[in-house]
């Protein structure tokens, strides 16, 4: 979905990051007109994310260099699959290695994880979102995997939606006086998300016909009430204490989204490595 | 040791990221002169690290904020714990938050694990030591995270250091010669490190003086008899399979150095709150 | 609302481009320590807006520069009303004063030109919005002078906002099918909005449930029949040759929102002076 | 006469603002593989400027987006008539499209605006020139759209040519004192341009030997009068007041350049619209 | 002359190329509350330029950085005189150091060289001028530095002023012919030079009415006919050979402007160094 | 060695710089259409360097520029040879000439200076190392000349060695117990270089164990008695008063290093011409 000048920043940076002046061993050792061919080989198991982007590090640094990607952003992976290879100058493979693996392992990481959390709700009515909880200069491509994974993405910022929380309703008394506060100036394509802990605001906030309303922190016998309170009058999201081992229960109250911090904010790197073939 | 300067791009880009054109929440909702504290309040044990970025965070968005850094950087946190209180205003507070809290939590996770692996080996002469494996845009608030956490910095890119893996070894046929190749040209601060698999290419290494001599991915006893046979002549680096279950192993074959990837490219966020006081 | 992190940049890349090296009449003929007061003086009539960005021109060459703000942000001003005084070093008033002024007069020109609009649809319930017809670089303080002059921000980007068109339409056969098609995977934070140029497509696009629907070109007869047969199911926007004579017609139909490009795309200064005081 | 390089980031920062993350109706209905041809149609009436520009933003977004210029910059344009027509994916049409659009119709706006007055003061020795009073960014695609409609460009900085006013004369008593200070140290390649309100100043400014004098807010007969004086000494520009109704009068009293701000700084959009063919 | 937002970047970007992580050396071994204060000698003879621009890396890197400038930019200073006296944090003075002394060495190299060819041209009327043979990033701090070593700047960029060369002759057949054309479009405030090889190339120009001609390598002798033939019609520029050898010669034959590429494209360092007081 | 995109930023600057908006010149004489070929000649003697970086100018500019390349980096030029032959627009190869020549001047000129020391010092161990006394931006291309004229580099920023100065001694009263502290947190790929004065302070430094020891402004028979004393025990640096004149004695004395600012802080342009063919 991104563009290559979207991403071509972040690859720059990286690669600056890494390189700085020279690579002081590939460039005293490696012949500048050698050739080689790699491969990227998986170690580990799941969903594969930001391949594309790994290549273009390659055709960033050289456009010469040629690749062929096997599998694709959202496929499945196994351990010894090989997922592309690339024909280049030998110091421009050995140069964008490991930035090229940084970002696919993280990015396969991110998907690979949500997708657990897409299987183990599979059968109920709940999507996985994502939250703001990114890394700095990475949110784009945390979002993009973790639709690549099968989530969806919750607000990409500030601007796109509203979020009531405690800390805003202290001028206005209650959820009913700030959504009218709102409504005399938002935007018309902007969405009001509220924040309750208890059915009492649950009710409240049902009242304003706001669009989404965030559970926070509800056991999931709450969450089932508020589900038949709300019949569908508005979105409900759940949010805290979501794991491997809570999320389906979670996902059976009924409620439409379940959001999910450590998606982003705590990724496994996803094992992957380039292995030189001639 | 970061001067101002140096990590205020990195706020300024995830400050962007967060906030995009308005705080649609924030801006229509709180009053501009409205005036509030807020408290960092600690959900988790371990190591802080990045608070004095966090708290750049608000002075960069408006100079004005006061805050009061009450836990510093390298110091223990327990649950509980407050770690800074800030006082500005609200739209400030507010907009920074999310900004502030994921660079302190990513921050305190790197410094929290790597702490535990420097305490699973103490008494040992191990240091650990982290790699290039970071996150792009990211690499020198992870580094210096290590360092917090009381770890040391492996190469930070590649002109700092040459490391000699098989792929630089094919057009010279050996370490020998490899090694030869390279200090016709080398700059003399620049040390050399040679990645060996074997005792075989462990003794080659040594013969040619090296500094360092990493340990692939070999067995605690193949180390053990590695680190007899170098006897001090260069500093030995285990790589490969560090984990907690592993790592005092590793450390009691006595060698120098364990470097470890996932402390940077697998971090767990460590769990921070923003509360508004008042 | 904006933070002074995210106009600098557009003031320094207007500064540069100003003075690029140095002004030579101020360098070579004013004192370098000379100092002057200078008054911001309205030559027009409407709704101020920018004043707080042009003051930030020269703190920003000069953190020394004192200014006073007299008229704000969303305030009427009339010929000869004073708008600001300023007191700095006569070289940072002259460096600035072209840059300050350029920005001042383009946002209030667009407050003013849309509070027009506003003030015309008086009475009814109908909103005026903007569009993404903006100049390049400039669409946050053009969208931010929008609302100053009272009215609201249509979607900010492509992210923020589904806005459905024939040409998306193609692959779906008809809009059921796309709205099914994008219910699948959209962030349940995103309201979609349908363009339907005929009553027919209104009554299918009001079937899918979407939220907003925009009629596009349609007579003010048309809309107005639009309005009874949404029956406030949906938000209608109007879009489509609005202008000062047209307005409060297209009003009067009932629609919501009236879109406008004009007030961002064709833009009428609003004359301000600086003039030395002393 | 602009580079690709020039021009780039103006294109990549409006590409930025517009899409932002993803354009979440394009990439989520249309097939990534999907090609199309566009066309981009006059509906307005003019001399066409930046359809270079235009086109440039699609191959920006994917090198492999295919297009034909069939009327170019410079060229009038009538209401129908096809402009341009281009291939390529239709998301990159989708997601360039608004971008192209806001460009080129600012710059023929401008084109189109400057050549009116060109036509009108036709016959007469007076050119038509630009000002310093652009919008922030935008400087060089205004002043080129001037060059395309006919008029010149007056200075581009502060430091391309003095411009001596009333603000900079305090500290040296007289017009004589002030160009004589600054001969002392301008560089040999920058001309000095005088402001006068009278002719007693005019007479001094002449004296003076310098290169331009702005004839600034004078009534016709006093500047057929100026010119009459001046008789060729120095060039003659006029300010103030400038419009289609009183710009032939003005070049008839035989000044040779005529300064308008209103090109730049109130421009309208010229309208222009992409449609998909297939 | 400059505003601390034009050179700020530039600082920065050499800042960060000496920096880069961390400074490994101070930043493990000094204490980061520990202050001193250093001293600016100089170690050389000449004019002193660009001390501001030196004391601000250090206010940039820590604004509570204090300092005193004793001797000013244009002032002569000896072998042994203290320039500048700056007190802060240790970590601060070591870390800004070098980038410092590289700013004001360079500057004062560039001032001290541009001076000497000015004095040794005293007396004539000759002016000693700057060419385009700067270093990349470097032409507003080397320009500035002839200007206070008392040389005045030729054209800052292409933009500026027209340079007439045998290769932009092609087309037009003459020097007539072209400036002709060149008259057609080009804007007021541009003034027209022309490079000149022989005497008949001169009187061709002089014709014109061009401005400023330039006598391209041309023996003394023929520059002094030069002189005699032109009778002040327009400025002469010599060019070519200058060296503290021929300058004055050159100056003696009565061209107003002599351009010297050496002073900005062979700078000489000026020895200054930074002692550490206490 | 360089990858375009790590010399791109630092060719856009300059070009930026020396065009700013239009070369009022070229884009007003020459046809954009025209085209032609040219050559870089040399006019002077020495050792090349920077000619892929020149050359890249012109395909930054236009892609569809080509270029030949006949004298390669690293190879000895003579007066009148020709070094590269260019062909594309007219225009493009004006736009881009002094860039080029101002890049490949500056580069050739450092390699060359070097070579001459190298020559110099044939025969003895010692190599010729730069310093930290480059321009601002221009470290990379400045490091990359040194060793392109046969010298090697010494640290490329403060993170890459330590180096102990006396400021650096006084909070820890020895060499001993600075290097002590240093370890305690030094990476393991890092070096240490002690400056020394003494032969006491040489002692005390050799038992330390560091790396590298500097000897700092010694006469050659100190040096000599350095070289008898350390016997291989670290690497000896020389530095301080090198030149032409002085550095065979030095490299006599037996030391390892003799590293030199001038080669960088001090550069004379090598001079190449470029010359229109047809």
């Amino acid at each position: 979905m991104f563009m290559q000048f979207q991403t071509d920043d972040i690859i720059k940076t990286a690669l600056n990051e890494d390189i700085n002046y020279i690579d002081v061993t590939t460039d005293l050792l490696v012949d500048e007109n050698a050739v080689s061919t790699a491969k990227y080989v998986s170690k580990d198991e799941g969903v594969l994310c930001g391949i594309d982007i790994a290549m273009r590090v390659f055709t960033l640094i050289d456009p010469e260099t040629k690749f062929e990607i096997l599998i694709h952003d959202g496929e499945r992976v196994k351990k010894g699959d090989i997922i592309a290879r690339i024909t280049g100058k030998t110091r421009v493979l050995l140069k964008g290695e490991r930035t090229a693996l940084n970002l696919v392992q993280h990015m396969s990481g991110i998907a690979t994880a949500t997708n657990k959390l897409v299987q183990l709700t599979e059968g109920t009515k709940a999507s996985i979102a994502d939250t703001r909880k990114t890394l700095p200069g990475l949110r784009a491509i945390q979002k993009y995997a973790v639709t690549v994974g099968g989530g969806r993405n919750h607000r990409y910022n500030l601007s796109d939606c509203v979020m009531l929380k405690d800390t805003h309703l202290d001028a206005y008394g209650s959820i009913t006086n700030a959504v009218k506060a709102l409504r005399e100036k938002l935007g018309h394509t902007v969405k009001i998300e509220v924040e309750v802990g208890t059915l009492e605001e649950l009710k409240e906030a049902l009242e304003t016909g706001v669009e989404i309303i965030m559970l926070d922190n509800m056991s999931c016998e709450l969450m089932a009430e508020a589900v038949r309170i709300a019949d569908g009058r508005a979105k409900l999201e759940a949010s805290g204490n979501v794991s491997e081992q809570t999320v389906r229960a979670i996902a059976q109250t009924g409620v439409d989204i379940i959001s999910v911090g450590a998606i982003t904010h705590s990724v496994k790197a996803f094992d992957i490595s380039m292995k030189i073939e001639k």
